[in-house]
């Protein structure tokens, strides 16, 4: 076994604290592990399972230090420096956005797609609305062919990051105590409240968040041209993004069939009973690495061609922090990220 | 003017306290107002801008004394009364969902099919979400034609009474506290969570509450065949439900048209400019008449034979009581209800 070198890029995040914790969990190969941040909180000492470790300032360092970069810090920042990493010869999976729509960057879900990846030292990780809906998706791809797909999305604060989750909690407090919130993280109050946005509004009406479901729906299954449509809500809820999806499919679908296959798919629970008030919610898939889905039927518009289903999945770890190290093992598995290469 | 004799039964639940302060608010020619409740509240006095009243057992009152009975309670005391009550010549609005399917009785939404009332003296005042979605599907039908309507729902607790908000409440503040959230009034915990389910499961896997939609979409816009499918999921939000609606038409639809003719619909307004984030949301359309509507925008998979919105309304007020009161208002209007008739 490889002892890696893994550096982690905005390691005092939400999604850097996950990612800490899901390398340690899943027995990653990390020889030493780097946590960087902003200069805020350069010094910072983390207690992790890996040890007690000093956050350093990335500016500056050498690349060739390390064999694996996760990034989970967005901006101008990420595109300078995952440029300077790969020449440097050092594996990036990049959180963001920046890189997802390149046609030469693969954009991953390593039980999907992982043959995209081929000799790219650049991996975007994808979305995590569209992270948590695409397993069951490529499940009914597989079997019944997928005509169209639209999805009505219910997104957990933790997409704001540490600050999202805090404030919801806050400004619960406050609504509770005096009748009102306030907001600075979400464009307005979130407590006992939905946002229809997530991102910023586009051309055609559409948020990018939406956008985005699209786009990454379309280039991870290899569809370019498949039906997507999607709206993005934000909800009082701290962790779990849930989506109520709707597919019109090519071919018909048995729905118990579906379920049975759903049950057999990796990093899929299927929650679906009805007599015992069984479903996915977002308060039981926080903390998890499978999505939750269930309340599996036949869409009343399309008929057998159409089938509806409900899922709720950890916005950090499926939508973020998990799909990352996944591809990482993938990158282990496959022999190509090795200590030293 | 005449000066009706209304009663309101189930005066102490939420409907009940606004269908009072409707009646106020509207100037609804009330000459004498009474309350009838369960026993436990019986001989319980109810300040109300129609003066101090004590609140009466419904049992054994002779209806023949009432010109119009509000009905806001259900179970099988709406259908005992409601026959006893129009045999006496008195109008019924029933809230419940008990006649609703009744091809006798007719389902309303005055502004949309108040001529269905015919010589009916029962009328079935219908559920919240379709009352909410159904003022702008009734828009996009008469202009473009409707083909298929799929509805994903954020609805509040206030669907399940005066508990289920003051359940919400005091769980939140639990959580808030103590990490976690008991529940009596919903099938789960509603605190920073969202539940796919509301009102009973049937044999097609879909809730009650969800077909419901469909079937009073189709009955009260007079479209049998309408393709209607619906996922209705409880949020944690007070009073005002939401909902994510795609729609194809029949025609093509120009959306700046559409933007206008919501405009000038009667209790709609449009919400809807992404550069002031201005879109609906429950927290602002709550204790409002009109239900607000925005995101109108394209369908990505319908292409311009499809429109999507957003849609938010007080679940207690379009979603029932204003809709009740309405109701009446169209039958004083028609002559059809008059003081002692």
């Amino acid at each position: 076994m490889d002892h890696l070198r893994v550096g982690i890029f905005g390691a005092t995040g939400a999604v850097g604290k996950e990612l800490i914790a899901v390398l340690a969990d899943r027995k990653f190969p990390v020889g030493t592990l780097r946590l960087f941040a902003s200069e805020r909180s350069e010094g910072k000492t983390v207690e992790t399972p890996f040890g007690a470790l000093t956050v350093e300032n990335a500016n500056g360092i050498d690349f060739s230090t390390l064999d694996l970069c996760l990034f989970a810090i967005g901006g101008g920042w990420t595109k300078e420096f995952a440029g300077k990493a790969t020449a440097a010869g050092a594996y990036v999976i990049d959180n963001s956005s920046t890189f997802r729509y390149d046609p030469a960057v693969p954009l991953v879900i390593p039980e999907i797609n992982a043959d995209a990846i081929g000799s790219s030292l650049l991996i975007a990780n994808p979305n995590c609305t569209t992270a948590i809906a695409i397993l069951p998706l490529e499940v009914i791809r597989k079997r019944y062919g997928l005509k169209a797909v639209i999805i009505s999305s219910y997104q957990a604060a933790s997409g704001a990051g540490a600050e999202g989750m805090e404030e919801l909690k806050v400004e619960t407090r406050r609504f509770l105590d005096e009748g009102k919130s306030g907001h600075s993280v979400f464009a307005h109050p979130l407590p006992f409240n939905v946002i229809p946005q997530i991102d910023v509004f586009l051309e055609n009406g559409y948020t990018k968040e939406e956008m985005k479901v699209v786009w990454e729906t379309r280039k991870i299954l290899g569809l370019p041209d498949l039906a997507v449509s999607s709206t993005c809500v934000r909800v009082p809820v701290l962790r779990a993004h849930s989506e109520a999806i709707t597919v019109q499919t090519e071919k018909p679908v048995d729905i118990a069939e579906l379920r049975a296959l759903l049950g057999k798919a990796e990093m899929i629970e299927v929650k679906d009973d009805p007599a015992t008030k069984t479903y996915p919610m977002p308060l039981y898939a926080s903390g998890k690495y499978p999505v939750d889905v269930g309340r599996i039927r036949q869409n009343l518009v399309f008929g057998d061609h159409g089938v509806d289903f409900f899922v709720s999945g950890d916005q950090l770890l499926r939508g973020a922090a998990l799909n990352a190290v996944l591809i990482a093992e993938s990158l282990v598995a496959t022999g190509k990220l090795k200590a030293g290469a």
